[in-house]
């Protein structure tokens, strides 16, 4: 029975932890711990990615690839979950702006996610079981400090870009940031050098709403059988929110009526967007785990750029060597354009080079994972004048 | 056991459903049932309200205060739950802008709430225990029809004036499209003529976080001795950022770490902003009804102005004699001032009297609660002209 139970709540989502399917893995053992932010080793440990194209014969075409909150490595080729396309299928693969026959790309899971890299649905090599809260609270810069022991073991030494949005927009600052001689250019977009207070808000109302489920178990769910699938859900569906715009709602469901032409007087999901959101809440639950959820909004609430530079952002670009493109969009209200704005007024003080694109979109913070025409050619100009400066070849 | 157990879930909240503290009570026997839009009569039913001040002879100084989803009708006097002060103190009481010296302010409870108006935590008289979800779903044209008999009640033919912010800004609107004749003038505030998919949003993952608890109890918490604390409290956490702003919350908090220098590593309230929200959370279970707050997110999401006036908000109210102020705050972005311009746009075209104010503040949907000075000034100054266009005396 209990065989049965554990069955129900290591399903999908938590399967993938220790044996992520169509990934690679890179395995890190006790001679190489990671040092994290909160005082303590993680060892050992492993890394999920995947990668697309092909390394050049001098390893100076790879493009470090950063996902989200709840993104994963697999950037652009079938989910083994969710059987859906990669999450950014149209800005990455063969002839997209991040062309996969020009450039390698390498997408890792990050530390303290679900999908194949140490996280806490990882089995705790100490205990043999999940570990649950007894995993350490992670940070963006814990993240890319386990990416540059990945590019070591790859024997990449230097990145021609990293590139990445929202909480993949914080990694490719922090890339910059700890590690300018390895970023040729870098590409943060729809992001900020630090979690606003608001931001914060949302993402404690998600992680009250996951630990206030019964099913949460202080955490131990998953040792316990069971899974916090209403209380992540509810995470989901408030935070789903804050990725489009008021506009982008309006238009893609007003108020119109779900299936009926009148309301039902009940708490039924009467309006189309109610529905919407019950279906992102449910979806999610399927290929996420609870406690990821909670560590990886908890490195975003904690990063800072400006905190671990004498309360600077522009001390940690001091005499930087890499190229930036910045990109924020209109009706972003989760990362608005006067945060990426900071970005760029702290790049300029530190000397740095940088571009600059605001994109009119009604779409969103999400508008990055969207099909925006002019994000594309962005990015394929940005990395195309780079690639001349870096010396690749237009097409190998 | 049982009833120790009931005990404890109909603490302060519930117990003041059928029985409200420092309050009156309009009850409505079977003569009298109360005609619902769901289809449905509600009777008998009961009304708690507040009064302050003094019906002149000619019965003309009536001002009726609508309260917001949350509020109640302790408007201008201490709340009998949480002891604190009225909700609006700053703007209603002895020579406050809604002047109690001059003016007859009535408060009722809305139907449907929780603090003795006839509700969801009330007794249904058919079965001698708490309606719960077995009350029927209500409309902000329910609510605004039961506080139109309620006035029959106190013998109250005309409003000098009906004012409220936000659901109350909702049920000002209303009043003026159903009862014309009533309202000599009218105060809508920080609302809108129909609640946005953006908001309908945010209700719904209030409603689902309620529903989630498992102490809810398909709504039968009452009955059952159990309170979905945790639930109502994260709805709350959630509705509570929507009414503030980014600006408001990085002015009060900002990054600041609660009573430490330095970060955890933990999922403990680190900082300000999540203790503070936690409170908020905590401190509304103590004096709201989880139910009621089903209740009333559902009629504001069903509110839709134009959907009873063929489309056309206008209509609803050609050849109105009400004089209206309408006001919005630039932070507002639960009810940003595009709404407001849409009522006067409506009101326009309807060739109503009306007057617009948008006003400069960080304070967010929030503001018309707080200590606003300009605020104060537009409702004083609009209420003294309409008081000489009524013919009131400047002091009683």
């Amino acid at each position: 029975m209990a065989e049965a139970t554990t069955g129900i709540a290591r399903e999908a989502p938590a399967s993938e932890a220790d044996h992520p399917r169509d990934s690679e893995v890179a395995r890190f053992g006790a001679d190489k711990p990671l040092q994290l932010d909160a005082g303590v080793t993680l060892s050992p440990f492993q890394i999920a990615y995947k990668t697309y194209g092909t390394l050049n014969a001098d390893r100076s075409n790879a493009v470090l690839i950063c996902h989200a909150l709840t993104g994963d490595q697999h950037v652009a080729s079938r989910h083994p979950v969710t059987k859906k396309p990669g999450w950014w299928e149209t800005m990455v693969g063969p002839g997209k702006p991040i062309d996969t026959e020009r450039y390698f790309v390498i997408c890792p899971n990050v530390i303290g996610a679900c999908m194949g890299s140490t996280g806490p649905s990882s089995t705790n090599p100490a205990t043999g079981k999940p570990w649950g809260l007894d995993f350490p609270v992670i940070t963006i810069r814990d993240m890319v400090r386990a990416q540059a022991m990945l590019l070591d073991y790859l024997g990449i030494e230097s990145l021609f870009s990293v590139a990445g949005g929202s909480m993949g927009g914080m990694q490719v600052l922090q890339w910059a940031a700890s590690y300018p001689q390895r970023v040729f250019s870098a590409l943060p977009i729809a992001c900020a050098t630090r979690h606003s207070a608001q931001n914060i808000a949302f993402h404690e109302v998600g992680r009250q709403a996951i630990m206030a489920d019964p099913e949460w178990r202080g955490g131990r769910y998953l040792l316990e059988g069971t899974n916090p699938r209403r209380g992540l859900a509810v995470a989901r569906m408030g935070a789903h929110i804050t990725y489009l715009s008021d506009a982008a709602l309006h238009r893609k469901f007003g108020r119109r009526f779900q299936d009926r032409a009148n309301p039902t007087f009940s708490f039924d999901a009467d309006f189309e967007v109610e529905s919407y959101l019950r279906h992102q809440g449910i979806s999610f639950v399927e290929r996420f785990d609870a406690n990821s959820y909670l560590y990886l909004t908890r490195a975003m609430d904690y990063f800072d750029l400006a905190a671990d530079y004498d309360g600077f952002v522009a001390n940690a670009f001091k005499n930087t060597p890499t190229r930036f493109c910045v990109i924020s969009f209109t009706s972003d209200w989760l990362f608005p354009t006067s945060e990426s704005r900071a970005i760029v007024h702290a790049l300029n003080a530190a000397g740095a080079r940088v571009s600059f694109a605001e994109i009119a979109t009604d779409k969103g913070h999400d508008a990055f994972l969207l099909d925006e025409p002019e994000l594309f050619a962005i990015v394929r100009g940005f990395l195309d004048g780079v690639g001349q400066a870096r010396g690749l070849s237009r097409k190998r």
